[in-house]
């Protein structure tokens, strides 16, 4: 195994793993956990693709997390969406507490099909799990030519605006665009920072870039340390983002008959999930050239932008992560060993 | 006229109108203007409803501007929406240059429609005109028992991450869930502040509560009067509302085969925009009293938080909005002299 040395933001040593071997790796452990091969495979390839596209994360690092999460019994690996209602192009689907990723992926997969039919195809699904890269199936409907528009809601991790207790989730939601040469996909929690996004700052004794979230006596800052201690997450825009994360969870678990964020919190564990796929076909309309002109000409605008900063560039979302999953395809994907050890031994 | 002297919180003397005696003016200059009856009518409500419900920057304060548009040609009073595609529950609707509350309400109306008889509907609107209040149409949605999801473009006014010139929009969008007692409503735009919260705050003299913008020198500020010359607001959560309003333009245009922000950035004032309707119809769907109890214990368990200033409290989006036009209704909406007595004197 050929594997080069490097440290990454928060100065931890990295090693490059080729994409085959992590896969395998991965595929491995699923198999001896009882995973059946081909859902094995597929688990295995979306958390080695989250790790190519740079979201180490919620790739390799939350990859014995999920390990766990199944040897607790939260997720039931043999588990797979069954039907519960069909209501013209909108379905609800029960994910059985099954593997999140794999649940997510099928109702994409689900929603894109009755797009391909019906120009518009909506999956409402409850009782998944953590479902790992929001941004995946996102990605997963531009690749099918398909706009996609995504949300889960979460276990309480944030409080609402006014309020001390975290009573909502920081709910990502995924808006894609099919577009040649490379989608465009925003993957957005409503919190400013994610609780992973926290650990690294923390480990790195770095401040964050902006204020994330509440001290001990209520004042904004910038110390994720602290911000992890008093479990108050500031939502992007103040009380708008908590507001937002309120409409997402309303509307997913309203659509799905699924549990809200506030029912989560009755759990053990952050388990029984409601998340929402929407894609729309666009391809199936008129003018669909027109629509592919208009994405590259405003795109072509944006690129256009005098930066702030010398040297700086405006990109769009999803941009950056090209690059990144070039360069890991071609040098190898960064891990920590702390993570990979861990994987290699199970 | 009876009327009532009080102050708002900027400190600019206001008396309190009647809602039939605003209504009744707004009708009057609408048909000395041309509109006809039935139009005329709906468009004073839409108008003296925003009003009523405390949005004052989009009710009475920018009916002059309206009526301004329309003589400067931008609004074809006589206009209205056309249909020029159907794609399943999705159809596609050119609004003529048409007044932009008028081809709106129309928009939703058809989405609502569509989604009576489907569970979904979508239109996506081109060729339209600034919408006024946003929330207007998401109301519209819940009052039909729907979950209404509805967004704009606008002309460029927000500046994307890492640029300096306004190429994006501050892009509103509706979230609004149905709720027993009171619908449940987020209208927000991408922007930390709206231009007429900008402009009412630099009249105050008083800072923005938090960073609303950048200075000349390119720093965060609280300067609502630096931010209006600089044109550069902040977007809500930084980079994140930054792709989010890139995200609703291609989206809303790709869908309506309307104009980008970036193509309205060409036109001569802010026309041609592209709008989004989508209505749910949740009842439509098995166990509706399972969902409206969901979304009430949830919401009950939002108004247990622990405020984090003695006296405060914590509401969902749309609550406040209710007292205020209970108020209103009441005692007449409050009214700035200066804006009234231009409508008086049209």
């Amino acid at each position: 195994m050929q594997v080069k040395i490097l440290t990454n933001w928060i100065g931890v040593r990295l090693m490059r793993i080729p994409y085959e071997r992590m896969f395998s790796e991965f595929l491995r452990v699923l198999i001896k956990t009882g995973f059946e091969g081909d859902r094995a495979k597929l688990c295995a390839k979306l958390f080695t693709d989250t790790a190519l596209d740079g979201v180490y994360t919620h790739g390799l690092n939350r990859f014995p997390r999920f390990i766990n999460y199944i040897e607790e019994g939260y997720i039931d690996i043999h588990a797979r969406p069954e039907l519960i209602e069909q209501a013209g192009t909108i379905e609800r689907w029960d994910g059985k507490l099954g593997p999140g990723n794999l649940n997510a992926h099928f109702s994409m997969g689900r929603a894109i099909e009755l797009a391909h039919k019906n120009t518009i195809g909506v999956v409402a699904l409850k009782n998944t799990n953590h479902w790992m890269r929001a941004g995946t199936y996102g990605l997963q409907a531009a690749n099918e030519g398909c706009i996609g528009i995504l949300w889960t809601n979460t276990m309480p991790n944030m409080p609402p605006w006014g309020g001390k207790e975290s009573k909502l989730g920081n709910n990502p939601i995924v808006f894609a665009v099919p577009k040649e040469g490379g989608h465009v996909v925003l993957d957005m929690a409503a919190s400013m920072f994610s609780y992973g996004k926290l650990e690294s700052y923390a480990r790195s004794n770095k401040p964050l870039p902006v204020d994330g979230g509440m001290d001990h006596e209520g004042n904004f800052t910038r110390d994720a340390k602290v911000i992890m201690e008093t479990q108050q997450p500031l939502p992007i825009g103040f009380w708008k983002g908590s507001g937002l994360s309120l409409m997402l969870d309303l509307i997913g678990a309203s659509l799905s008959l699924g549990q809200t964020t506030f029912e989560i919190g009755k759990e053990s564990a952050e388990s029984g999930l409601s998340q929402i796929f929407m894609a729309i076909d666009v391809s199936k309309m008129a003018s669909y050239d027109l629509v592919l002109n208009k994405i590259n000409e405003t795109i072509k605008d944006l690129h256009n932008s005098t930066p702030v900063v010398e040297d700086g560039e405006v990109t769009y979302p999803g941009e950056r992560m090209l690059k990144v999953r070039e360069e890991n395809l071609r040098e190898g994907i960064p891990v920590e060993e702390f993570y990979w050890e861990q994987v290699i031994k199970m």
